[in-house]
């Protein structure tokens, strides 16, 4: 049989408080070896960084306002959204923009939930340098080459229900570039291009669960290397659906 | 720590034929318990129950022709594509299609790789019945309750790089649904609904791989049980991008 993969919620992870050495909580509540992956939920990220906001300090402006008086949020809480942004891909019924690092999200990725009253999170500005950061301690600390990935829960198009997504990731590659490889019949793939961190972020994000879960790393075993290339995000001439929005 | 869960793929299923009987080859390649689950990759549900079509036999109409004439794929296939839709949301670069069973797809998830010459693989038209079909087989040959997901490879919008996701499922509800449940803080939830089945799939794709891997199955031990709801397809009018899409 298929050597198996293992997946592992790291559990026994307190409330992060600003400044806490994540690669340093996980380390000790995790034995890592060569080639695991571990993926982080990217609220905890933010809150051992600081990367959150207080509302009492936001004042509103006319976007945020605009959009508040349609879907009745809160408009401080919009101002934040805008703020994270740089471009703006729908106002209403839901605000969905494009980060500076790339990402599409719905409401930036800014969160209430799992943080103190008052204050809300925002995704850390560059993912792809937590990653590293988190993967080079890591090494560091335990001796062992691993990946990371930082991942966030997301909605999709067409499609009912959050998944996790990967919006940073070190020691590896975000997609699986089959171009070259032939099919069980030795012609060509028409499938070339597997987002294979999206896959992994996706089943990390069952594994943490939502709520009051508590777990907010998963350890993975077993996954075998892959090869490819990082370019996951759409520039915006190619993303057509992008375009349709745009359009609206 | 946390009771890990363990992801192995189905080694040493033939190339499936027409009248194959999955769940005995599937049950006769790994040790089933209950609570487990398996994902099946469509191609092979469509492969075992003859669900494709043979180039031959197709006489390509208007729409194919000139949706071949931009992209320059064979208009035959693209008949296909299109007998297969309910609804058609993007005609070129790519043709994305509803399905009657309420999946939206490009090309209609008609593929080409890992069959024989001038034969294209569909996708099986009540996916539902079939999980259920695999899932009861299953209980009967080893007594065993699992739950069963058909799988299918798909891209998605904003990101590059197809994913797994589900189009079929029996044994456990799509969404798993947080309405109700609270933050470690106590309060109430935003994130309420998570995609679970699509979250499994995208692993159980990651472990198939495209190519010749020739692991067209994968089982998942130790999955905790949720509850949820089965409304993974948003209809049309809830579908904002849907609808950006039909006013282009
Ligand atoms: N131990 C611990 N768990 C947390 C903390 N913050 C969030 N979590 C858990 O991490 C998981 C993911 O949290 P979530 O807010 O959905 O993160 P996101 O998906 O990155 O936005 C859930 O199981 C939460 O209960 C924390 O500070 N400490
Ligand atoms: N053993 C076996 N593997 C197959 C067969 N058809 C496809 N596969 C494998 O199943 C996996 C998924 O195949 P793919 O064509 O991507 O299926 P799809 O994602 O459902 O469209 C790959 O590892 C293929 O090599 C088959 O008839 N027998
Ligand atoms: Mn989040
Ligand atoms: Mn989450
Ligand atoms: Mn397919
Ligand atoms: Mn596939």
């Amino acid at each position: 049989m298929h050597s198996s993969v293992t997946v592992t919620g790291i559990e026994g992870l307190p409330l992060i408080q600003k400044g806490d050495d994540l690669p340093q909580l996980i380390s000790e509540r995790c034995a890592l070896e060569n080639g695991d992956i571990i993926c982080i939920a990217s609220t905890i990220i933010s809150k051992a960084k600081g990367y959150s906001r207080s509302l009492c300090d936001v004042s509103p402006g006319q976007q945020a306002t605009h959009i508040a008086s349609v879907t009745g949020e809160d408009p401080r809480f919009l101002q934040v959204v805008l703020d994270q942004a740089c471009d703006v891909l729908v106002e209403t019924p839901f605000t969905l923009t494009e980060l500076p690092f790339g990402h599409v999200g719905v409401r930036s990725g800014v969160d209430a939930s799992n943080v103190e009253d008052g204050l809300v999170i925002v995704l850390p500005p560059d993912p792809m340098k937590e990653a590293k950061e988190v993967r080079e301690s890591l090494l560091r600390i335990t001796g062992k080459e691993c990946g990371v990935i930082v991942t966030d829960t997301c909605g999709r198009s067409f499609r009912r229900g959050q998944t996790g997504h990967a919006i940073g990731w070190s020691g590896m590659t975000a997609i699986r570039d089959f171009r070259g490889d032939t099919d069980l019949f030795g012609r060509t793939l028409e499938i070339t291009e597997e987002a294979v961190i999206d896959e992994i972020s996706g089943f990390a994000n069952l594994i943490m669960g939502e709520s009051n879960n508590g777990i907010p790393a998963v350890h993975f075993r077993g996954i075998p290397k892959w090869t490819g290339h990082d370019n996951i995000y759409f520039r915006p001439e190619e993303d057509i659906i992008r375009k349709a929005l745009k359009k609206m």
